[in-house]
């Protein structure tokens, strides 16, 4: 019934499933907002700097007493003593006059600018000559330059960054109203998982996914709920899926690698509500058999029971709708890559995107090589080993020896 | 005393003034230990998978039994039954016989290799004809081919990420020791200074630094501590320095924007023991009047009070040595970048790195637009409204309009 769709188009589906999401809000301290999302725009009450103050060490003048000043032509102004930091100058500068001022300091009622000391001569404790023109404003930060009252330091859905907690903290605000983080839950299905806790017998294996999944989960800015190991019926999945979809913003089920228990993934997103499944099969290797649905409001993603494909296809598929889900709403996120050149041909088919692991050795000429890791899609130390990926498109049939390429960092 | 040095010969001194570090160690549970460095190498003491396993639904064969099948003259196979998934085979197969197997099933004791589905034609429920030759471990991943016994899952020193954590709890490693993170102290100095909570007095401006540093302090990776304002006055700095020294893997003195206060910090790293300052003065804008020193094993830097300049040297200078405190020895950290073209001349000097913050445009093209923020550099909301800085390198003198650039994203 499903088409096996494009890379693109498969993308298209799954954000565009999640139109209106209503994240709820929390209040937190501001060195606690570090990669939080704004929940509301965040205006200043009040004016930043809230005075004029100096950006040099010098002397504060009136500009219009420095014009026409030059090194064989000084301008002479009276000294009428120093501005200490941090305290309002004790009186207003006139005509003629000039202060002391350091980096940061109040300029004196009167001054619109400050002379760089490189520029001022101290003939002696009362007279300085000024050896250049300065304009109205030069080496100075002029009240409310940096904010205006009721102007906005952050808008609504905006990533909080270091830069950004020190606009906050300059504006006096040192709590901020940010989303909750989405809570994606984890269910590993297949009835040879047992926990990493435990021994497993033969035929069975440890429960990789729930693990890896939740880092990965972590790493996207979201909060991992673990639902555990599910035994592959229907019925018992459909329950887990039930169980958590009220607390879950987002459910990947893991598992179902062999044909009938992908089918119970997609039967189970069906019968949870319209409009069911979205996306069966997506032109991509590793992951080609990625499901992803919603089921009434919860998007619901069925992954590969192999870690390789699982985290491959995350990064690719589910990061972006957490971002989404996060209220990212304007900001693409763009994960580190570098360059590199492939150490040697890779083939590829055409038709679908192949992720190809790589490992980064570093030239001499400072250039990075990349060397495919070898080994089964299945193993998980092929994974371990990789420094990054890199895609090869569904147009091309491969990559020769040298040629350059972007690696996508893990 | 100190001559400016370029900024690659300031990271030179600053990573190399670190050699030997000693991290103390802690362990944690897997589902903590995301982006946390390993404390030693981290051995198998099982073999993963410990029995071989099927990467296809499809039957189990010996491989010789299928040597020469081809579409026109089929091998027949007796079928001996199904293998439940997460169970040991009930027996084991001989010559001529065969098994169905699913994704993920235990190879019974005598079977090499999995035929796949789409290559087997089930005649009854006894006789299997194979259209097709399987090669011995085709479709199989073999006992201990992704873990040995006794073999290294993750090297001493290594970033974990999500697939790490898959590949322990594979191994059923559910603890792990990490390298406790460095401990960063943040000391603002200032006159002027108030903390954000309070309002500031004519002259007084609010406390940026100690809460933008300690974002960018756990953006490295590492713990920020909060030292609180100190006065312009050595003694009290020198105090300051002293009372957290112990608890600090590293300590920066932020402030001392002009010419008096610069030197105390010089000063007071002087005087706290061998070798003292290192660096004073870099060829960077902005980021000038950086220091850098070592008082006996302490690494100290003397940062800008302008927020600007702290947190574009933080990035370039002090978070490469904060990656090296965590233990990261062998990777790099590479920031996320995109390529942009500028959107207008933009004039530099030669003889020091210029970094210049941008906001981007997408254009139809998909390409970017690198359009520089413009604003005094003591503004803290030029870098609110940038999304991240262009480096226009010291033996340049500007860039033009439509000149292609890597913007290094906040």
């Amino acid at each position: 019934m499903f088409e096996v769709v494009t890379v693109k188009e498969a993308l298209h589906r799954i954000i565009n499933s999640v139109i209106d999401m209503d994240n709820e809000m929390e209040e937190v301290n501001i060195l606690q907002a570090l990669n939080r999302i704004t929940g509301e725009k965040i205006v200043s009450s009040e004016v930043v700097p809230h005075f004029s103050r100096s950006t040099m060490d010098g002397f504060a003048v009136r500009a219009e007493d420095t014009f026409g000043a030059s090194e064989s032509m000084p301008a002479f102004l009276d000294i009428k003593g120093e501005i200490n930091m941090g305290e309002e100058p004790g009186e207003d500068l006139k005509a003629g006059e000039t202060m002391k001022i350091a980096t940061g300091g109040m300029l004196p009622p009167g001054a619109d600018s400050v002379l760089m000391l490189e520029h001022a001569e101290e003939l002696d404790e009362k007279m300085l000559a000024c050896h250049q023109p300065v304009a109205p404003g030069e080496n100075v930060i002029l009240e409310g330059e940096d904010l205006k009252e009721g102007e906005g330091v952050l808008e609504k859905n905006h990533r909080i960054r270091s830069q950004d907690i020190g606009a906050l903290a300059a504006a006096g605000i040192t709590r901020v109203k940010v989303l909750a983080p989405p809570r994606v839950a984890v269910i590993s299905t297949g009835d040879e998982l047992v926990s990493p806790g435990e021994k497993p017998k033969p035929g069975q294996i440890r429960d990789v996914n729930s693990f890896a999944l939740a880092a990965a989960i972590q790493s996207a800015g979201a909060f991992p709920i673990l639902c555990g190991i599910v035994r592959d019926e229907k019925s018992l999945l459909r329950e887990a899926v039930e169980g958590v979809r009220e607390e879950a913003s987002l459910i990947l089920i893991s598992g179902g690698s062999s044909v009938g228990t992908r089918d119970v993934t997609a039967k189970v997103i069906d019968e949870l509500g319209d409009p069911g499944v979205l996306v069966h099969g997506i032109s991509i290797r590793p992951g080609k058999p990625t499901i992803y649905g919603m089921a009434r409001k919860t998007p619901i993603f069925g992954l590969s029971g192999n870690p390789v494909s699982a985290l491959v296809t995350f990064d690719i598929f589910v990061a972006p709708l957490i971002y989404r889900l996060r209220g990212l709403e304007r900001e693409e996120i763009i994960p580190s890559r570098v360059k590199a050149r492939v150490s040697r041909n890779i083939p590829s088919s055409q038709g679908r995107e192949d992720y190809v692991r790589v490992k980064l050795e570093k030239e001499e000429s400072g250039e990075y090589k990349a060397v495919p890791v070898f080994g089964k899609s299945g193993l998980i130390t092929t994974l371990v080993d990789a420094r990054g990926v890199i895609c090869i498109s569904q147009n091309k049939e491969g990559l020769e020896e040298g040629e350059e390429v972007e690696v996508i960092l893990y």
